[in-house]
């Protein structure tokens, strides 16, 4: 996108987005897809009335993203080009504060006997336990080698750290034999700015085995996915758009507050976040809306679900659109088919509701979104059309 | 596009250009688009027999081109790495001749009080002033520094101004504030080679405000978008191609000049254009025809003119299809929608009438292009599914 035709103006875009909204037709629901079998009459008013489809491929054709991917493309950036490593992904998960020059990494509780990694997961122990050893660990190891070490409870085996202190690089080799019944491995420096980093990594872990050595299950930590806050150019210099992120779940606020965006405490549910979209409408051009119950319910293949939380969507979309948005965009990060139970690679349907476009007048669902005309776009084009439906591109050319 | 596979041979190749004619449905016109709306008997007969459609994205998704980029692109050439300066452009829409190692400039008339510039545009003078303006510069400086200048009249206040001699480079900034009341601002060289050209500009500007000093209105010019022909590669040996172009409106020919196409003299309306397009039949294999009205009624957001004016072009579609091409395309250089009145980003429609296609047997407008069999491409790949057409392009590999 030539940034250089970025314009400013205070006409308001609103990103709706279903994560795995996509679906595949469903062989036990007389091959539909949930958003062909949901009733969501509002979605389809809006969609017949003044909206333009289409499908998004979010990297690549065939290639099946992860959240940060899936989010870092509907906001334009090349998802090749610009990574969240794993480590960030999962502190952000978690809600954990994440600072510019922190490192941070996924971690697990594991058995170790005799130097020997014999279960990897420590027989996925309950969360319950995973508190306790992480509260365990805060208070003996408020800090190793001078840097500061926060580290949070996820669920049964996994935590996640964050080592926080100067000079701390991510090129680090994994602190984790990836297998049962290897030695315990210690991570590496991939080159010679790492050697402090990797020296407070491996003193953390050494000392997690001193303290834990009495415990029967769990007495040792296997440390992964080393990551520091990418360099991302912030969203709102990329298109002139103060953005506003509302996400029930962390680790999409988390990838918000990587892009730059303002993060809003985190709503209960779609009436509130609805509410603090309203109450914010006039201080920012960018909404970001994140809805996760329809993902959680493709990864449970859950087609009857799916098709509840389109129809929950729905119920809130006049009270977006009242707002009078530019722009309303409603699509996903990536498609969650039902009968793959995961994340998948195929196209996702896409509703643009504008007041420039071709009006397709078709409801919304991937059939449709096939013969819109919007055509099939690369996930990381959308912003593009988005600004110009927004009237914030400037002519290329006399 | 692979140019080591064009072919020659004498195959007749027809551009019919309807600038702007792209639209989308409009809410005054029970929701349609002035294609849809226009009797066009001819272009449908075409293209249902023996057309192939779809649609063209002239620089990028969203992006809304200029006249320069939007026919560079048709020609097939990529609008970001070939450029045609404002100067350039102003000086070809005003019929100039254009010679290579001209400098060419746009220019305002202004109003100047103790240096500053207080007026831009000089009261947005007559056209008439303009011209007695430009006369009386003219008669005074036909050359500075050795340089000669030639100038022409615009509309109101504008003019343009060609600096003809050695070694002027375009590499200068604006002699402009580019905003009222900011003192006047003569052009700096970019780099060492533009010093020559600098002093040139700027003793011309100084000049033509002692020339002007008693004027009561427009008494300095300010001129900016300096650029020179650019070096582009010829049309006719990237394609292998003699090339006619029949415009009516200086720029385009201006354009065809700057590719190397063969210019006539000004044809004075439609029916002229198909006699001169039959008269030069036998000397050219490519002929790239301008119709300029479709663009007219869009900027004027006439929705009712664009319908007559795609009705007047149908009609000379029999007369242009007798001489047999082999390959007739009409389309446009970008959209130009009545509702937006200006140009726009939206894929303008594609009518490919061809002996060797998919024939989709569909009437031609917007949303039939989007069900064509070409699909979506982006303008520059056109000249490549055109010379496959007029089998102008050999096999790749064995």
């Amino acid at each position: 996108m030539r940034q250089d035709l970025v314009l400013n103006n205070d006409k308001k875009v609103i990103f709706l987005i279903l994560d795995g909204v996509g679906d595949i037709p469903n062989p036990d629901f007389s091959y539909v897809t949930p958003l062909q079998a949901a009733k969501k009459p509002n979605m389809d008013d809006l969609a017949t009335r003044t909206g333009i489809l289409g499908r998004i491929i979010p990297v690549d054709v065939g290639v099946t993203p992860g959240s940060g991917p899936g989010h870092l493309s509907l906001f334009g950036y090349d998802p090749f080009e610009y990574e969240i490593g794993r480590g960030v992904l999962e502190v952000l998960g978690l809600n954990m504060d994440l600072q510019d020059g922190d490192l941070a990494a996924r971690a697990n509780f594991c058995t170790i006997r005799d130097g020997v990694v014999v279960d990897r997961r420590a027989g996925r122990i309950a969360t319950e336990e995973t508190v306790r050893l992480c509260a365990k660990i805060t208070a003996a190891l408020p800090q190793v080698e001078g840097v500061e070490v926060i580290i949070r409870p996820g669920k049964s085996h996994r935590f996640a750290v964050i080592f926080r202190g100067k000079g701390l690089s991510d090129h680090l080799t994994d602190g984790d034999p990836h297998k049962d019944n290897k030695p315990v491995l210690y991570t590496t420096p991939k080159d010679s700015d790492a050697g402090f980093a990797s020296k407070v990594v491996n003193t953390f872990m050494e000392k997690v085995m001193d303290l834990l050595q009495e415990e029967k299950v769990a007495n040792g930590a296997l440390l992964r996915g080393f990551s520091t806050k990418p360099a991302i150019p912030p969203f709102a210099s990329n298109y002139g758009m103060k953005a506003l992120a509302l996400a029930t779940y962390p680790m999409y606020r988390g990838i918000a507050k990587v892009l730059g965006m303002d993060v809003k405490e985190e709503p209960k549910d779609y009436a509130e976040m609805v509410t603090m979209l309203k109450n914010n409408y006039e201080a920012y051009q960018f909404f970001f809306l994140h809805i996760k119950e329809t993902d959680l319910a493709g990864e449970d293949g859950n087609f009857v679900e799916k098709v509840k939380a389109i129809e929950s969507v729905d119920r809130i979309i006049p009270d977006i659109y009242a707002l009078n948005p530019q722009v309303l965009v409603i699509t996903g990060d990536h498609s969650t088919p039902c009968p793959l139970k995961g994340h998948s690679w195929h196209p996702v349907p896409l509703l643009l509701v504008t007041r420039t476009g071709e009006r397709d007048g078709l409801t919304f669902h991937e059939k449709n979104c096939v013969a819109g005309s919007v055509g099939t776009l690369y996930s990381k084009q959308l912003m593009s059309l988005v600004l110009a439906h927004g009237l914030k591109l400037d002519k290329y050319g006399a």
